[in-house]
């Protein structure tokens, strides 16, 4: 789709939704805002790019066209890693991404995205909204006059692509690994030569051997960008990112400026889509992982212990040097995961994880 | 707290919003609607009480006033188990409370809620939002010219109080156990003598020893109905109620007449209760178990395998009879549920339950 078309396309739906909102309501003079929102992903991007452009729908819907917010895809206004600082220096009012893309900016990011061998979906919403992890992201991000929200999440992603199986933890040994993150610094330490690129150069250096390996999202995203060409041994789970969010940042006068029912419905269309976009991958993986195995012949494996055991280790490693860092909210972020999770894994591992091997095991309906 | 309080108090809230709205759009004169919402819970019943009143806030808010939603607990209105037909006649707009109540007009409404050995919450919210149940629910109620949104989920419950502790499926044998609906089908079959009676009633059985077991909800409920008191042994999981999503349910033409950017906004503030709903219990059941250990001496056990085994067995047989049922909407429910199921589980068991294993086996920061 053109840009042009694009814009047209965006003015034409918000059109739509006001004449709407005309019809019930005829006695409204009222202000009506536009606001653009830049994002880190490509247009139409399964799960991430489309719950950005469903989030905006859902602004102005809920609003009835008071509000009308513009998506913008990576590179269409700034640049996929410029999307936080458009929303800072308020060039665009809202962004949605990943938080622990802004490393550079705050080390604590990471812990509201997601961290190895960290909080599943569940327990990061629960840190979140009940246990004190939105009071903290809030003290993070006033550094930077904005405000930030949870809007989806892809759940426990895939572990990744290996050309070759993994025996035991020496088969790591100088495996070129595109993984990038803190995962890629706990694959590091076992041994991978960890690789960086953009998930768009990944299949190439997977059919040339400049990789041997490669970690993007799960099967819904990996499905797409056709990796099973090339590498057949689909790892299970990644240990390193056992759920990740995204995130829908404000610039925080932009949003104080907005009448309260407005904020309310920015803030609650975020929510639901947290919901939405978690809906998405826990239908859509499963059935991209379907037609990955039926079709083209992939291999659903599991780590061998003795990487997941070294990998725990790994991960333990670099989130205390975390825990012990020189930023004190980088300090108090930590330790507010850690004791959350500390007590949210009593639930998750002893309640929802038996259950899980029980059905497994027992259930054949 | 008095009724007549409750009101005051629920037209004293409405007000606030009211008075902020007119503040930031003064040449508004539009229609101000009330809705009345009835719910089978308590008031401030902990989770599921609490998520109601929070809900009919969310709508109030993001609508500026324009949609008042007043609740009304068990009781005040209709009696708990009247809360549907008064949705269907019209005298309240909405509901709120378990699809799984409504077994008597449709035994497919289980499946909305949640069944034994069924789907987890994030399975049944795949279901729902992409792969057609949400169609098929529709279905179920357009019979009763109304429809339903899930409007939150406790996740996992616990398995059950237990004076005596098991050690194998014969142990079950004339256990006076209250657990209702479909779970307390699949505890008969195991040798159970399965007594109804209402949560409030529980814990004076318990005491007097005409219990020797009871299953509520978790320990977030649990706790406050002081069970620990007369039964130490705290099973887990609750094989027979993995997930158990509670419902808004609207009166369909009255939410037809509702300008569309409020359906949005009934629609949407009941995806972001979902989702709140869900994160409290995966924060607060925690939180509560912590409280009955450490201070109250509670035994958190597990489930003997033949029991799991057994379990399943039953489940099988009791969803095998929805499934061959006469009624064709609750077989094509449970033929679309099944389905389902069969993809979503590769997931969940395969990543989710994997990860929790290793996390649990391998990660203490």
């Amino acid at each position: 789709m053109k840009r042009r078309d694009v814009i047209k396309k965006g003015l034409m739906g918000a059109g739509g939704v006001a004449a709407a909102a005309t019809l019930s309501a005829p006695a409204i003079a009222e202000e009506r805002i536009t606001w653009r929102m830049v994002t880190t992903w490509p247009r139409n991007f399964p799960g991430l790019g489309v719950g950005a452009q469903r989030l905006a729908n859902r602004i102005t819907e809920m609003s009835g066209g008071r509000l009308t917010v513009e998506v913008y895809a990576a590179g269409e206004l700034v640049p996929a890693l410029g999307a936080f600082d458009a929303v800072i220096e308020g060039s665009a009012e809202m962004s949605h991404g990943a938080a622990y893309y802004w490393q550079n900016k705050s080390r604590a990011t990471s812990f509201f995205t997601g961290v190895p061998y960290g909080m599943t979906s569940r327990e990061l919403s629960a840190w979140i909204r009940y246990m004190g992890g939105q009071e903290i992201w809030d003290e993070v991000y006033d550094q930077f006059g904005v405000k930030g929200f949870m809007s989806g999440d892809t759940g426990t992603q895939a572990g990744g692509w290996f050309r070759k199986e993994l025996n035991s933890l020496a088969d790591i040994d100088g495996v070129r690994f595109r993984t990038p993150g803190l995962g890629g610094q706990v694959w590091e330490r076992l041994g991978a030569t960890v690789v960086n690129m953009a998930g768009g150069e990944i299949y190439q250096a997977l059919q040339s051997g400049a990789l041997d390996a490669a970690e993007f999202v799960g099967p819904y995203n990996d499905l797409a960008l056709g990796f099973y060409q090339v590498a057949k041994n689909y790892y299970m789970p990644s240990f390193v990112e056992p759920g990740l969010a995204t995130e829908a940042v404000v610039n925080k006068s932009k949003f104080a400026a907005l009448p309260a029912d407005l904020q309310k419905i920015v803030e609650y269309a975020c929510q639901a889509e947290y919901d939405q976009v978690a809906s998405d991958f826990y239908a859509n993986d499963p059935i991209a992982l379907q037609t990955l195995v039926n079709q083209h012949g992939v291999q659903v494996r599991y780590f061998p212990e003795d990487i997941l055991r070294a990998g725990a280790e790994a991960a333990k490693d670099i989130l205390g040097e975390l825990r012990n860092s020189n930023d004190a909210l980088t300090k108090k972020t930590a330790d507010s995961y850690f004791q959350s999770l500390a007590i949210l894994r009593t639930r998750t591992e002893q309640v929802d994880g038996r259950f899980l091997q029980a059905r497994e095991q027992f259930f054949q309906p």
